[in-house]
């Protein structure tokens, strides 16, 4: 869409059409799915989310909405069924123009670098011509294997790797073809500006089994077979380390992005596809799986400045301890505990994990907020983070708990908005 | 009691006698098991609870206490050692009078209904005596099956079996027989208004095996032999999703109170039986168990409305993003998220509730606070959780996070406190 | 050093030398090992502390390190790089003084009692020199037999083995001489004014096999073999259950830190060796394993006084409801929820603890803090302690959540900061 710069039909297509989160809300507040994902016409679904928005009080959505509409389109009133035909037909009437194409939505929000999500097998055609256009904001790549870590069909996973096969011109017979292939990938994504791997995982492991035995199970995949779900963690664990190591090598930040539990509606899955609303948070414990998986990689010396997100709260405590025991000296803030994240992602959420941190670890040192709404409204999402953050540290000022010096905190703020993410990733260099 | 009408005969009678909340305090207090549910005389019970009051300061007890003396009695003064015969006299004197018969109490604060917990084999007798009389407040069964679907011993799980055996005419031989006999005590609760279920469980489970090896595990334990703890959580599981089925059908509601971790000090529940104050919270993983549980009965179309009470906290999160992986548009608010409850029926553990849910799902969908105290003095925790819940929006209308909207907030605060269960339940139609 | 009332060289002996919270927060600002606990001089290392402590704003170092500074030196300034070298100066010419002296650190912070940390093998002569000297602050062994307990390599715990042997005169060939060498240095700490013991454990456990099994156990280990996880844990649990009991019979009060994932990087440990920074919480669950472990002790009528600490803030709810289960009305609070411990000893965390506490046992009976540092600059914590309970109180009494009573309230702190441990320990006695 970059690429191309598109320009956006309706409201409901720039605001709608893709958003999980606005459609769980939906359903929650009695709506049918005919007016989330169904046949409704575009107006009918968006008058449908208009009506819901009042019910969505002290849900994130209900500030975002306004945010966005206020931010992008000058709208300040409230959104409600009596609002929705006039904000509708406004807002569909300003997308209309040039300056609310993709690239001019981008620009409005000042973005200076944008990461899309890749898998390993994409051409990356189109960076390579947002690239070529000249295009003053940097659009990069970011690795993200999950198809190549994770087996949760053996016929799908094959498939995958002929693709991957087909695209790497690495034939993949063995483990060790599989790691060329993607070796392969990871240099080429490098040589397209990438820094940045991300990966999705329920939770960590550490493998005790020896490089044959991953080897044999990896062949026994490759072969159509199944395996236990404790051979599968191993070998998935196994290639995040050969990831790992890639990063490192290269010098990118990795990023993990763990605890969800996906699918639970097996039904709605089956009729409308996965990231469609029906995913939560899960419960697995993560300390000794995270403890082996990156004190494996300290031991090498190949572990890569790393970005963690927990899904489940209940492991903010647990995690930034954790990221304590791998920051090294060698860089400031080299294993970070990631903002907020999806369901997290909101005011408690991110003042609850900014606590923590700052409890824990050094807030100072925080690289701050990451959208991944993959939408072209949200970035108003970083004016809300900063806000919460400029809200947090305002209020221990006024409390006496941190010293009433706007030039030492105002420096603070200004490094986790900007400063800290632009020494940290490493895109000008 | 309503059925009878009954007359207390003194504050320990309707205050103490069967309060494990306030037992525990006073242990914690060093007072001996003689004055919580020993041989002490009332009013010496009632002063050790007077002395210990003062101790509880922050805990819930000191406000449901002197909020209860005042609405009930109105009594304005702390209760402690000093003030402890005098105010005891008073309300043990005015309990006397017909005005604190139960039904009068519960007329003063304006109940429309209650509803009871019941045993399938309990003959309802109490229920229709009351409905008979004519007594404005409806007092309806809830129909609360744990002793059929868990084994805590195989014995006295067939010494239930053989009482509902006779009670539904149905002889239970089977697994199969059991189904038909709780489906007859459920169309009985029915037919007396019955339009909840209850159950408490440890965690949730998800049945892998074929329905011939449950009726294969049923019949094991009819015959008098023990089972491994999986094969009874298979066991009640399926059992529970049958049950689930029935209320689906009636259009019930069901309602799931997990994570307690019971009876833990061995020797006092020998003593003086379960339920006296040695209860506490488990910390058993729920997330998968859910998802499986619940996703089976969407998968079959038999999904009721449901509310589910977390004990641990820890889960809020977990759980407020599953109720949304099953809502179907059907019914706003189709499954809730359960207010704070026995151990988190509190301040901190109410607001947390409400702050889960209101970030992961719809606070305006709320049907509200449900208190399980069995206690004709322990309606004014309604006030307490109204009072909370208008404080925690007015906060944020006062920050500037909600409008300052006293319509939009008031219809809010209206709806949770009272519209919104009066159309979820259906007590009316 | 009490014994032999020791002089500090500088500032950074007495502050940084030891300290794996500032190298934990050096590490994570980027700083090189070289400075935390390497080669560089201690003005080098000291200066890269100053230059570190601005960026740990809002971590419990910037106030502690504050506070300590103005407590002790009468430095007012805020420490940084720029003010490094004359705080440095100014606090290590006053360090010469014998004013600053360990004993007079002590007193200088109105110290009456302190309890260390020792192992049963220790023979006590410093606290035998402290006494002889008349030392008015009673300074107290606390039996901590994590040795004799757990066994993390076989061989280093026979070594140990053999040295618990020559010390207490029992040669331990068999598990019950290990019982009885523990009971004979327990004897002996006993008539050193020892009241207090301590453990540090992952988890708890309930052992389930018969004391045959457990001597065997022992046999196995004890003739330097290895077992299995399962039965280490076993042998654990019995010995503590031991210890527990001697600690019952002599009125001891036995404290549980529980929760910490330690020694996770492993090369820094091969390098520095353990308790340098490489620590952090676990996530193990508890629950069950708390209630046999203390059902087991209540159920032989031998359960001591009891202090639990847990180290994942999500066992909060858990612990203080477990706690109640074993209150016997016999001394008030017997059971304790303790304090916030290592990375819960913050303002944050405490606050958790205490809200934790109010909600769901009586906050008036908690015995207060205890700081684990082992440093002579740490006693402000307690200060710190007592401002954020005060805190808490004031903000209640202000919102009207509490009585606005200053005797009731102000004597609930008083309480609570020394006179509940007073009662509680029996230092006096």
């Amino acid at each position: 869409m970059i690429a191309q710069d598109h320009l956006f039909e309706n409201l409901w297509e720039v605001w709608l059409k893709g958003d999980h989160y606005k459609w769980r809300a939906m359903r929650t507040n009695g709506i049918s799915e005919k007016y989330c994902t169904g046949e409704a016409s575009p107006y009918a679904k968006f008058e449908q989310w208009a009506k819901t928005l009042p019910y969505t009080l002290r849900n994130p959505l209900y500030h975002w909405s306004h945010l966005e509409l206020a931010r992008y389109f000058g709208v300040y009133d409230s959104l409600n069924g009596e609002s929705a035909a006039s904000i509708y037909d406004s807002c569909s009437s300003q997308l209309q123009s040039k300056e609310f194409s993709c690239r001019n939505l981008m620009r409005k929000m000042k973005v200076e670098v944008a990461c899309t999500t890749d898998d390993p097998i994409d051409d990356l055609k189109a960076h390579e011509q947002i690239a070529k256009d000249g295009f003053e904001i940097k659009v990069l790549p970011t690795f993200r294997a999950d198809k190549a870590c994770t087996v949760t069909s053996v016929e799908s996973y094959n498939e995958y790797l002929d693709l991957l096969s087909n695209k790497s011109g690495i034939e993949i017979r063995s483990y060790d073809d599989l790691i060329n292939a993607l070796q392969n990938r990871h240099d080429f994504f490098h040589s397209h500006g990438c820094r940045l791997s991300d990966h999705g995982l329920s939770t960590f492991y550490s493998v005790k089994d020896p490089h044959e035995k991953i080897q044999s199970f990896f062949a026994k995949v490759r072969n159509g077979k199944s395996l236990s779900q404790n051979k599968l963690d191993q070998l998935q664990t196994s290639i995040l380390w050969e990831l790992s190591k890639m990063d490192h090598q290269k010098g990118w930040v990795q990023q993990f992005h763990y605890g969800a539990l996906r699918n639970n509606n097996s039904d709605m899955v089956n009729q409308i596809g996965p990231d469609t609303g029906f995913d939560s948070i899960g419960d697995w414990p993560a300390a000794e799986g995270l403890s082996g998986f990156f004190n494996h990689l300290q031991s090498k010396n190949q572990l890569a400045k790393t970005i963690l997100y927990n899904l489940n709260p209940t492991h903010n405590h647990m995690l930034a301890t954790m990221i304590g025991n791998f920051q090294d000296g060698s860089v400031p803030g080299k294993i970070q505990f990631g903002s907020g994240w999806w369901f997290l992602d909101q005011k408690d959420g991110m003042e609850q994990q900014m606590n923590t941190l700052s409890n824990l670890g050094l807030l100072s040192r925080f690289v701050g907020m990451l959208t991944d709404s993959r939408s072209f409204l949200s970035y108003p999402r970083h004016e809300y983070f900063r806000r919460i953050l400029c809200n947090l540290l305002g209020e221990d000022m006024k409390k006496g708990i941190l010293p009433d010096d706007q030039a030492l905190i105002g420096n603070m703020v200004s490094e986790i908005s900007y400063g800290n993410a632009r020494n940290y990733f490493g895109f000008y260099s």
